[in-house]
């Protein structure tokens, strides 16, 4: 295949960050049409990303345009559905994170892409980034020895979208959010999850809050990972202060952390005394390179048919994850997290 | 009171720590006579201190020396019974933190000072470092706002004592190292625990896993404060990279952190590209003017009848908080806080 | 015009850094030809950046290939017959710095630009630097008061090329690699220079020395602007430990320093106690998004005629200074800038 | 000698924190007299350091009290004749920085010193920090080859007082401010000055500049060792953001650098995206340790009879590396360092 041509599904912040790294920045690959519902984002969107068709939905760019893949970076609600119609017409997928709404979505949507023989990848771009690239290495290496504890912190900048309020929609920030998080951990420990503990406070932001009891926007979270690592996920949002992802890996023989908060090197030091740097203040900035390395990745799987190093078993398991805690923010104890059976071959790659 | 003259029991590290800072850096105070069983620690404590008299036991010391306070840094599970002997005989205490084994023996520890009109100071030096005295200083002019989630976390150089891999004579590592994290986030919250959940792992120490089932050497907590404020303990401990003591405030309107690992201001950057800072290895380094201030705030309290700004109570509120912990780590479900009632005028200063 | 086609002239490392980010990262920019006296060099660059043609000399490539503009990255002895040949031809030009080996040769550069009407534009790419852009922005606001001081520090990872440790070819090290800060203490302090005092000394590369015996690779200047700022630049190479280019901006009513030595926020701590992160390896890495915006910025200017933000005069300007730091090494006492005057209209943007 | 008896000279603030050090903090020695013009002050600094008796003049003290060692902490000019005075009646002597105001001067310190047997220290207090020394040991264990270049930069908090203002009195901030940086360059490279140029400026302070013409706020000093080595001093007074003090080392195998600006690890991330710490704002707190550590020093000295680490070898150095920078100011060029013969067995130990 000489060039990827993608069709856009969902032209908002995030779809718009994958849509210029394809159309701009990855060699091989271009932005051939662009889905939306909203009419004015899908015409904004073409023309910046030189999309010769956009389409109210996936249905009518599958029907009139000529593409190989799609990315679907729309509501969480709607992955399953979108994705399984694109596997079914042949197309390739990479799907924003969370996968899914539950486990079945998710096997379902890892099922429809195995029997068309499709990529799915799923949008955990940290595992792009330098700096997470460079810690995995390190760990694998036997840097700090045996993983004994890992802590994950994502805190972001803003509220989610109202459609991520609902309990009815969404799994809430630790799915919107955090999914990051609990693909981190295990990804950095190389084990599964094996049990979670949750507890969440709503604590921020006043409107939500008052149209869904149960939104919360503060949360911590217990994980214990089947080799015998622990570890502690937390979140926030909105934070304020900015876009802010870390993660510490207390090894055996040593410790590694990712990700301080300040961005750049500029330091300003006041008459009051007081050493200022800059906070990230987005996740766009803040990972630049790791969403430019996703859609790389992407295109590389699609044009020579390698398994993604982000697979939808991946993204199943890190939603198994955010499912037992939320089932633990109900139950008030520990909840063990349920893992499914997927099809041989389709064992997660790390 | 124009001298205050102490009496040392126990010469270990700890107390070691305590003795040079009164008999050299606090102005108005003696070392006088130093107890320990070990007859040669306790000449040698003697002869480095300027005490001019050491004893076995510290009735012997209360029958034999004349003193006005007594500084307690002997296992945990003899500060009761040291304590309450020391208040009968009118003398001022302080005692190294975990304050006791169990509720009631604190509780004895408080009614006996309150009894004897002595002063009852916790060794929670973390309240007398520079650092942590800033961050609670801005969280009270209101700069982050109200506190929403507190991660605290400390990671020891060594091994605990043999007495303390033992589960009838310690509350394991939560008590003996931990306990700071369980005073610290019970302080910058301003609010008291109610819940806790507690997972541990043994992962390092061979020996004392062999001797002592119970035995854990890495620890997460989820913790519950009454104001709505969510926190993390998490302990490791021997750490083996240094001695860890940090902790991250989010609040409302920003963030504080406290306590990175580089020791000092040198930086070393090698030919293979390797920028190198030096970790604190020892409490003692990392908490000398913490531990100064402690021994100066005791000696003032002494000589002027002021309540110390670390009293029983609180060594009492992070005992209970402890001991939740613990208790959470053998049912394996969240385990509420249990606070004892305590005599008017015995509420924590904070 | 559409598409800028550029001809690569030079494809040595720094010219595939330019060909690569034309090549791939620019929109509106194509590689079209190459150019190199060494046949696989060329032959090569052209395959990876999609280039049509390959030449041995720019002559060649003006016969035989039609393309808008030329990237000059030949050693700086070669730049001013280059520029003035692609200017005679029409071509836009963006050179290499140093801009040429003396005063005459860069203003017969500038004005064969200018009656050409051709965009001249110098590669002081640290200009397109976020970190340098945001301090720059900082001073301008007035965030730090007047400059009062300002320290700039470039050390490269390896040797310059042997072409460059023959004064007869090149100023040195202070052009080859430090001209970075002689541009970056002017654009910073908005003013131009009036007297350096240079002081240099060969410690390091054993070869060059024997060669050349003027060859230094460690220097430290004393410089002095118009405004009654006072700087001071250093250099070394190779520095073994990475590349590290830091500017200190002190100013009546505060500090600002760019550019601290770690690369990425990977922190590891080991056994041995050592706190430590990754330096900065090479100028590509440090300076990526810097090269990247100075070539978008020069497709922008050959597309729309604008004057680019780095101009040949500022080419001149810092290599006057240069030629003084120079002459000041010979003489052993200070040494004044001496200023060319320019057509007006060719004044420096800042 | 059981406990040194000190007599304190000049009751400002840095004879200030060495009485304060002495007098609580130091064990074996005691401050029994405090000489100083200014009634008051004598009389509140003898109060608080415990001291039984005050005078307005060191004749008057030497008459009238007893004692083994006396401290000069008064304006430079003063150095000389209260050091021959103290040295004729067989006092040890400690006393700050600068030394004095010419060679003369101080060779007569050093000459009297001899002749009486006393001990005779200078206030480089650097010296007895914690990061200076762990920098000096590497550079000495080798870790980072040969020094090729050594910047150092102090920039002080407050204005100089107004004798330090008048060059008759003083040599101003290269002397009162910056000959810490002379020294600590000489100390780390193991080496001898030969030559210096200097540059200043006055750019901030207006009514000593409106009384002294030659007064100045902002220097930069290029100086050149004996072994090759290279270096940059750069001063500033008053900085406003606090005190700043700091050292760099490249060598040939590597780089050092002590003394970044923060105090205290305390970071506060605010809603701007402003990530926060606090400089040092007083030389006192930025050196706390070092002091402690020169009047340890003292005291040993003088009840060992061993040679301090720093001598009036050390002072006179210094002071001639300071001359020559004063007389480039004048001279507009390079400056030998004129070296002054000592006799042998004075020499600077390091």
């Amino acid at each position: 295949m000489e060039t990827v041509r993608v069709c856009l599904v969902g032209a908002g912040r995030a779809g718009m960050v994958h849509g210029v790294n394809l159309a701009r920045h990855v060699p091989g690959a271009r932005v051939v049409a662009v889905v939306d519902e909203r009419e004015e984002a899908r015409r904004r969107a073409a023309a910046e990303l030189g999309a010769s068709a956009d389409f109210p939905t996936l249905r009518d760019a599958l029907q009139a345009a000529e593409f190989d893949a799609v990315v679907i970076a729309t509501p969480t609600y709607t992955h399953r559905d979108l994705a399984v119609e694109a596997a079914r017409a042949g197309k390739h997928i990479f799907c924003e994170k969370p996968m899914a709404i539950d486990a079945e979505q998710a096997l379902a949507m890892i099922e429809a892409a195995r029997s068309a023989g499709v990529v799915l990848q799923i949008g955990f771009m940290r595992r792009f980034d330098e700096d997470f690239v460079r810690a995995r290495a390190l760990i694998e290496a036997g840097e700090i020895g045996e993983p004994l504890f890992i802590r994950s912190t994502t805190r972001g900048p803003g509220l989610p979208p109202p459609w991520a309020w609902d309990t009815a929609k969404s799994n809430g920030m630790l799915a919107e959010v955090n999914s990051h998080d609990f693909d981190c951990v295990r990804w950095l420990a190389g084990s599964e999850y094996e049990r979670v503990f949750a507890r969440v406070r709503a604590r921020k932001a006043e409107e939500p809050r008052r149209l869904h009891p149960d939104f919360y926007d503060v949360a911590v979270v217990t994980v214990e990972l089947a080799d015998g690592t622990l570890g502690a996920i937390d979140g926030a949002c909105p934070s304020d202060y900015g876009y802010d992802a870390r993660v510490e890996v207390l090894g055996s023989r040593g410790l590694l952390t990712v990700g301080q908060v300040p961005d750049g090197t500029v330091v300003q030091v006041t008459q009051d005394g007081r050493v200022t740097r800059q906070a990230f203040r987005s996740w766009r900035d803040r990972f630049r390179t790791g969403y430019l390395g996703e859609a790389r990745e992407f295109v590389e799987c699609v044009r020579t048919g390698r398994v993604p190093r982000v697979t939808g078993v991946d993204g199943l398991r890190a939603l198994e994850a955010v499912l037992a805690a939320v089932k633990s923010i109900a139950s008030g104890v520990p909840e063990p997290v349920v893992r499914h059976a997927v099809a041989a071959g389709e064992a997660a790659r790390r």
